[in-house]
């Protein structure tokens, strides 16, 4: 005869009248058993304006936590503090897609045990899908939350929008600590991550500021070289047949790439044409064009600014998508291989079209690729904008001194002085001669860039290795050295 | 030295230029190497309009695979012509968490192979979720979908609103196969699953017919019976304590739990009590106590009605969840979790309060828990509404004839002729007589419902297994036998 009365499961009487909140943050560690060597993981949605790396590390720290592997998404110049908990061996293995600031200068000076592993936004998807990358705690800041672990990016005291990066983790870390600094009544609305997800809920006094998600420019340039760079670029689209209706765009943050985003999307007004998407980090610029009906949706991984945030959090066609979904090279198809254009940025360019975006001259780690590499290879057109010259240095060169991003994936790079077409694009080149712009070669690009500039590159450093830098399907395609100045 | 120039890799040249979609819902056997014996899966957002269901298995026998494991959410009468398909070994084996209509009777008389597995909503989510139950292939029916598989329950020609069955279903089948009759340029906007989810996105005719979302009553009832059983269910509730701000609801889509929830919709009015959420199966009744402020959110798993699946379209705190969310017990704490009160129907309950909603009397299989279970345990006030007698047969019986959910998870049977209270719950009681509310004993509950019939429940069939009743952790609470009569 089958049971007539069930008792009720101990696990689930557990949380029948319960919640997730710990008591402090600091019961995170025994609430998931975090313990030296372990690897923990953030995102960087409040850029420059996070509060929650800089307050779980110090934590961390005061526990007596060692050894810890950093898998983050990018660090900023506010993660400074992180130095010092390097020094003192709290972190000694980081992981990221971008590292800004002190935090990449102290890297580049040897300050880290291990070397960083440094990956596109798809390859850390990758790396995290399929167990590359194991996270042994995923902690998720939340602009707002309930205790049942719902989170949401729309509301709260600094939202952020978007939560795209810590999407992958939370499906693969093995505990999930949501972060807020504002706790609601259940549900939060509306939801980007679900309960099922988290584990546990803490309660901080600030997860940070999202006045300083918005750290650079996010408005079109108006200094006229940066317009002429925008129009040129701007014209190889229009030359290129791809701007038609069902357009896909991605263009950085910048200046020169928001005034080609407002330069291509006159061209689109003037012709009829609707595009299908924008996608990557989104600005407030990119919101104008959607709801200009330029552009059908915007798919967003991460918001740039403000008023990113507040159209996602109206309007049903700008969506949040994770970074695997974005960019993931291991998902049969992922939204930047839709795009027909891209237009992204370079610290050096070299004659075969290979790009840095990681090191300055001199080999300081001052970035990574983020998107770079995955959009550059999925878009149709890959247009690479750049001055010939920064502060001194020639930024057209014959070798890049690290490479982030290989030439095979670029198509066109746009100078003040003319822009040159990666020769295996032959289509490309007749088109755009038909079209009448003017093309110069790379290597005259290069020779240009040389007799612009007032200082030479210095030669790659044969210091111990840093970091490496892998493509998005996890090759180790360069390695950056410790830097031997003073 | 590192390399410079990177080859592009084969695995993702294939879908640079390229799409998911299949030339034809059949090139899916191919594309996923579908093969006898093989577990295919299927959601019921559709419900009794569900045309993928049919179509799929019609094409897989056509194709001459046998032997296969139709894992599926609901069965509705729609799906008759599965019983052939049975007949013909095509299907042997089904998982289910509800089945009515001519497949139930044709299990009942002993066609399928295999005992059917019946789960609740949330167990089926904890099987797939932990590995218990693997599918090699998930068809998942989109209103809307584009050709790199993002897919939307919003748009199209048959919307059904949130896709809560299948979000559980993508994160683990070998191949997910997406059916849509309404293929729209990339992106389709809002996406309710994403690409990174989907292989392969087949185009058919129809997918079905909205209209048959709502198979049942979605208004309130009107009649005297109906009412009064539904005032004295809202009575409960406002005597319970549970009533005040944060309130959280279910209720089925039958005339009387809508009735019940208008009732008590009146008194959180009165009392100027704001709720915090409905959820479950939402109907455009619980979309106009969202909109007149009485609940904060809508959690749905599953639109019953067209006015749900506008309401999800349209309001941001109309908001989907998975079934694993909704009612997972492996969780750390699900939806259902959170509920103060909820109110269920019953084919039989017995006088230790179990509750019977899968077989009908004389043992036919014509429903099982669906969220009945799940939500049963998880509210702190499980409620059943019940007439004495349903066609001559009495529904309170001494010992269920198939038990669903445990006694130990209801706290209230309602009926025409008065309300028992579950003994195991005397602060209940205590508060119900302090209200002024009559109680009777379950057991004169049981002899009213004796008097009142015409017919005996016939005894429980000694014949072959024909289904098992897992509780929602997976064990086996009680079987269904073959039927013996003619």
């Amino acid at each position: 005869m089958p049971e007539r009365q069930m008792p009720e499961d101990a696990s689930f009487v557990r949380f029948r009248r319960g919640n997730k909140c710990l008591g402090q943050l600091s019961d995170s560690i025994g609430a998931t058993g975090l313990k030296n060597g372990d690897t923990i993981s953030f995102h960087h949605h409040l850029r420059n304006g996070d509060a929650v790396l800089n307050t779980v590390v110090e934590m961390l720290a005061g526990a007596g936590l060692r050894d810890l592997h950093l898998a983050v998404t990018s660090l900023f110049p506010v993660h400074a503090p992180l130095v010092e908990h390097i020094r003192n061996g709290v972190i000694t293995r980081i992981s990221a897609s971008f590292i800004a600031g002190p935090v990449g200068e102290a890297i580049s000076r040897g300050v880290l045990t291990h070397p960083v592993t440094l990956r596109t936004h798809g390859g850390r998807g990758r790396a995290i899908d399929l167990g590359e990358m194991s996270i042994d705690v995923a902690f998720v800041a939340a602009s707002a939350a309930d205790d049942m672990g719902n989170l949401s990016g729309r509301t709260g005291r600094a939202p952020c929008g978007t939560l795209g990066y810590p999407m992958v983790d939370v499906n693969h870390a093995r505990h999930v600590v949501a972060v807020t600094d504002t706790l609601v009544p259940f549900p939060v609305t509306p939801i980007d991550i679900a309960q099922d997800k988290v584990d546990f809920v803490a309660v901080t006094r600030s997860i940070g500021d999202a006045g300083g998600i918005a750290s650079g420019a996010t408005r079109p340039a108006t200094d006229a070289l940066s317009l002429g760079i925008a129009e040129n670029t701007a014209a190889v689209i229009a030359a290129s047949r791809l701007l038609e209706d069902g357009f896909a765009f991605q263009t950085g943050a910048g200046g020169i790439s928001l005034a080609t985003a407002a330069a291509v999307g006159r061209e689109m007004g003037a012709r009829g044409i609707t595009g299908s998407f924008a996608c990557g980090g989104i600005t407030g610029f990119h919101v104008e064009m959607l709801e200009a009906g330029l552009f059908r949706a915007l798919m967003d991984v991460q918001c740039f600014d403000l008023a990113a945030v507040a159209s996602y959090s109206r309007n049903a066609n700008h969506m949040a998508m994770s970074a695997s979904t974005y960019a993931g090279p291991h998902v049969g198809g992922a939204v930047v291989d839709r795009l027909s254009a891209v237009v992204l940025g370079a610290a050096e360019v070299d004659v075969n079209f290979n790009v840095n975006v990681t090191t300055r001259a001199g080999g300081v780690l001052i970035g990574g690729s983020g998107g770079h590499g995955d959009a550059a290879q999925g878009a149709q057109l890959t247009l690479i904008t750049t001055r010939l010259t920064a502060a001194g240095f020639p930024k057209i060169v014959q070798d890049v001194t690290t490479l982030t991003t290989p030439g095979a994936s670029v198509d066109v790079i746009v100078t003040e002085a003319g822009l040159a077409v990666n020769p295996a694009r032959e289509d490309l080149m007749d088109r755009l001669r038909k079209a009448r712009l003017a093309l110069v070669s790379i290597d005259d690009l290069a020779a240009m860039a040389a007799d612009a500039a007032t200082r030479a590159v210095p030669p790659r450093s044969t210091g111990p290795v840093v970091a490496v830098s892998e493509y998005r399907y996890g090759r180790i395609i360069d390695e950056i050295r410790q830097i031997s100045e003073a």
